[in-house]
């Protein structure tokens, strides 16, 4: 799920598919990591990079472009592993799994020093920011199928009925998680986790993420801001 | 609400209350944002706080020790202003009115600018992080009222049905905005406002915020979890 990327380094003996270009710019990823980890955004250097890549600074800039063109990469190839979403027989079961792995991934000592790195360097490079969107994108369509099996188990209204946004659904699942650890920086623990799936849940039965149910809830919703009733059951 | 901390640059003939302490303490809070704004914080310097404040480096060292803590104090004197939380008659109305708060904050072209520069000042400063800390706990604390309203309204359950935990219902409210700006980096606008706060209300309609509940409810999930069946109604 939308854990932060991790830096593997390899054991010994371990063989990476691609042969040697894959090689390199698995050894630049890490290096580009190992760096952000150390440093920070704004402490990452290009000699940093060759340095600890083996890989020199010319080749770095010939193909990278930059240091910016560097990080980017690094996080795009974070995106290219064979994750999947949970699959525990229930819709809450599912995200209550996906938003554990967001509080595990960011309470790990080692991967989440460089997930926030990258987070953090969004904020000063334009195309770490769009890498960082990217992959998050790209995270959040793999969660599709967790939510079509919801369809499927009659546990979420299908097409017919007004169907679900399975983007804004998983979404709400992981956002009050990224939002304590991020914004305001307070702890997260399992219970945060199930807490944000539980409401996720709750909101998506409510029809919050049914697109067709959308207008009628908006006007039911002001409805009830004149009249101060309930807006929900 | 939790918005973007602004630099109220006053205009003519605006006098602040406190006299020459508080004008000078607003001077170099104002010169630290607009740093921040230039900056970023990596490229923040105490000179620059000098040179826009009027306020001599020795001063600024004295006063405030260092880098950060002329941003911390910048952050806690944002703090100090009288934001109330919207009451618009009813608990969707006022979550609605939060929420769309949030985004007219970080999409205003002014205030944005220096609310994300304090976010991502947080990722590279740990007494940044602690006072973006507090200040995020004390615009939540000012929620409770509007929450308490809510009960008042019996759109919540009372303490005597189980209560609701206020923070957890507000921060709801606001996750899904903060994580699109700053995570995943998504546009928002009044309809990604509207539906987080539909969703929390929601939420905390299925009991997800009732503390007393939450025992129930996570036996209740995990009965559903085994069996696939919904835990919502």
């Amino acid at each position: 799920m939308p854990e932060a990327p991790e830096s593997p380094a390899p054991g010994p003996g371990t063989r990476r598919p691609g042969g040697r270009t894959a090689r390199t710019r698995a050894a630049v990823r890490d290096a580009v990591l190992a760096g952000l980890v150390e440093h920070g955004y704004p402490g990452l250097t290009v000699e940093y990079v060759a340095e600890h890549s083996g890989v020199h600074k010319t080749t770095l800039y010939r193909r990278w472009g930059s240091l910016e063109g560097l990080l980017a990469d690094a996080l795009d190839l974070a995106g290219e592993d064979n994750w999947t979403p949970p699959d525990t027989g229930s819709l809450e079961g599912d995200l209550r799994a996906l938003a554990r792995e967001v509080v595990a991934s960011f309470t790990d000592p080692v991967t989440s020093v460089s997930g926030s790195a990258i987070i953090a360097a969004a904020f000063q490079s334009r195309q770490a920011a769009d890498a960082l969107s990217a992959y998050y994108e790209e995270r959040f369509k793999r969660c599709e199928p967790l939510v079509q099996r919801a369809v499927e188990r009659g546990e979420l209204p299908a097409a017919r009925e007004g169907g679900i946004d399975a983007g804004a659904l998983s979404r709400a699942a992981c956002a009050p998680l990224f939002f304590r650890l991020f914004i305001t920086r307070e702890p997260v623990d399992e219970r945060t986790a199930d807490q944000a799936a539980a409401a996720a849940v709750a909101a998506a039965h409510a029809g919050v993420f049914t697109p067709a149910r959308d207008e009628e809830r908006v006007a039911s919703a002001s409805g009830a801001k004149e009249t101060g009733t309930h807006t929900q059951p």
